[in-house]
């Protein structure tokens, strides 16, 4: 890809209305517009990220069992009276009078609706357990939206609900998300731990908070340091086998919310594994048993006959708002530090004097080079000067930068830089390919 | 993928609601699920038809050099005050208030937003021809919502709109969309037919509807039989050459809807080639110049420096609108027949008897193998009786089904059945892989 045939509006000057660095960043990087309070557009190399983002959450979601479906942004108000939810829920649910003068709402979650599609089509535990996903736009009218994507009205989700005939099936459908959040965190570069969360009225122990560290977090939480350092559960995993060692494992450490903290619990822990820093919440996974069901009448035949609620749970994702936390937690001074598994291309091919005949020629091999390897790169082939060449890439993050300009063209030799540690090493061409190859460009 | 763990929720009963085929079809196969009038969950199988078209739509829209951008559903009254269509568009507007009292509204379309998100960041040609495209949900509040999501009010479209500094170089950016969308259509297995389209007071010749031959059709259309055997463009085109010539050939011959039909034109057709038949719209094409440019203060500077309104077109192609299309064109009796290039699964194997050993073990032999070649499998390993596993399999529509029983499994053969022509082979397992592979199973 061309940067000068690229939609990539950069911004030099930083945007006053943005309160945060990742806010701040991804307009500078135009990577969205604001159109209206807490409602964006999302421009070439936003929507990319995006996509990366849900393409690796879907593909954890299949993993785990779950399966895809698309539920519609507007919903009949009827289905919430159903659940007691339609008076009950504030002014952020955005009502809607549509011209025949019916109550509709534009869903700001969706566990009436699922439930009704569960209850029209499923009548007996032989179908269990089942776990319905999908990943669509929701809408939350914030009295005050804020933080850019992080805390927007109308937001990207996947929410995910979980059916089965009883509590002990529904733990380990619960168990299934958990460790499908663990990896799926872990794809997208962050350290996720996950923390006990309020159950409400609802009660036990399954509900969970995952939350991503970095110093800008909304939230502060505390926690053991050797949850930091955990190795999360591989591909080829079971996930019909028993995944309670996992998930002990994973919550036998001290982790918490300001919410649910536990002062005298924490100074148990040895001094120096005491971490306490600012978090970003990034999933949430929650058992709820029958709420929904037993007043939707969404009921299941047991082995025996007999007819009772299903038991479910909800498990979501903010995928727009994890491309602001990404950034929270990967960006230094000049700019964002994309993890590979998400960056908006691979590589940066920066020409420094475009028009120069060896230099383009050693342009051009390099990037039919790098796609014959399956690679993505932005070509900069503008006619800026090679400090704002610079000062650009670094801002747009992407993991590698190979810079050309006429000397190493005559020489056959390209620099690289690697963006997260600023590293660079001149080298001949030929040792390129190998180079990144062996510094982890999967 | 096993049957018994799909949520594929087949009707025994023709839904009594449903008017056209595409519509009973869809929701006797469980694709989709009615949540309010004309507005639709996609259950799994629906939703993996979606996807598979909106992937191809995607693929020849990048092919074609425009890029991918995601505009909010919900817009400011403000900026369609601006265009003058505030007041203007009927009440298939879904109007909304939000907390704070503004005026707010669904998209039903993005003229407005595209054009917003250009003037704010791009002042010069030389950043053109540019090209921005989404795939993002509409909302129009049909007052008589019907045939399923051939005439929803919440669909799914993708628009394009192209920004160019006069009217020659919007012509080639016209000429690149009507290509990708020969290419798209092909590719989706449909034959689509450029019909000369409206222009209203823009004028000229930039306006084409694409159609597809349906007996279910909305409207009638004209055409040369020649139009029905053309080949399309290859993938190896270079879109920024001059299409003149392939946009020639493309619409050199008589093709007309009834709105535009000129019935001398087509009387002078040769009459063993005048083709009379029904057709669905599945895409339109239009070019209209400054209309939004002009008023929203959308200008560049030109090469010497003076500034004048970027003229404009704008490209649909209605993407779970063709899901119904796709089957209206695609089915017989017994169900839907699935283009292999976005069926469900690629193969359908049936298990005529699961719990025998060597059955199963020639299943699960198969399934390996498919799956090892990058085919999706659906195993049906239900203990329903062969004649309802073969009407279901006839229902959903894959284009091969495999059948597998205990007197095969014992003898080494397999049956196979190619779902649109009904025809049936049986063959040792070994030749499977080969027998498939010649037939065009790609």
């Amino acid at each position: 890809m061309r940067l000068s045939r690229t939609f990539l509006p950069l911004l030099k000057e930083t945007p006053k209305e943005a309160e945060i660095v990742s806010h701040r960043l991804m307009l500078r990087a135009g990577m969205i517009r604001q159109q209206s309070a807490g409602i964006y557009s999302w421009l070439p190399m936003g929507m990319t990220v995006l996509t990366k983002i849900a393409d690796i959450v879907r593909e954890e979601q299949n993993r785990a069992g779950a399966q895809e479906i698309l539920m519609p942004t507007i919903q009949s108000a009827d289905l919430w009276r159903e659940s007691g939810r339609y008076d009950a829920y504030g002014p952020e649910m955005l009502r809607i009078v549509d011209r025949h003068q019916r109550d509709m709402l534009y869903g700001p979650t969706n566990e009436e609706m699922v439930t009704d599609i569960f209850r029209t089509h499923v009548r007996s535990y032989r179908a269990l357990p089942m776990n319905l996903y999908h990943i669509q736009w929701k809408f939350r009218d914030e009295v005050r939206p804020r933080f850019g994507v992080m805390r927007g009205r109308e937001f990207l989700m996947k929410d995910a609900y979980s059916f089965d005939v009883d509590k002990e099936a529904a733990r380990h459908s619960y168990q299934r998300m958990f460790v499908a959040y663990l990896r799926t965190f872990h794809r997208l570069g962050l350290t996720a731990i996950p923390m006990r969360a309020d159950t409400g009225p609802i009660g036990g122990d399954l509900s969970h908070e995952f939350i991503i560290l970095a110093s800008t977090g909304e939230s502060q939480v505390y926690c053991h340091k050797d949850m930091l350092e955990k190795a999360v559960p591989p591909a080829d995993l079971d996930f019909m086998s028993d995944l309670t060692p996992i998930v002990d494992d994973w919550t036998s450490l001290y982790a918490a919310t300001d919410e649910m903290h536990d002062e005298a619990a924490f100074a148990a822990i040895p001094a120096d594994k005491q971490v306490e820093a600012r978090g970003i919440e990034v999933g949430h996974i929650f058992y709820f048993g029958t709420k929904y069901s037993a007043p939707m009448g969404a009921n299941v035949a047991g082995p025996d006959g007999s007819e009772a609620p299903v038991h479910m749970g909800s498990y979501g994702v903010g995928v727009s708002r994890l491309v602001g936390a990404v950034i929270e937690a990967c960006h230094d001074e000049a700019g964002i530090i994309w993890p590979e598994s998400i960056a908006p291309w691979d590589i940066a091919l920066v020409n420094l004097k475009p028009g120069d005949a060896a230099t383009d020629a050693m342009v051009d091999r390099l990037e039919a080079l790098f796609e014959s390897l399956g690679k993505t790169v932005l070509v900069d082939d503008t006619d800026q000067r090679p400090g704002a060449k610079f000062a650009a890439m670094d801002l747009i993050g992407l993991p590698w930068q190979v810079i050309v300009g006429p000397r190493g063209a005559k020489s056959g030799e390209v620099e690289v830089k690697r963006r997260a540690t600023g590293e660079r090493h001149t080298m001949p061409e030929e040792n390129l390919i190998p180079f990144l190859a062996e510094n982890s460009l999967s």
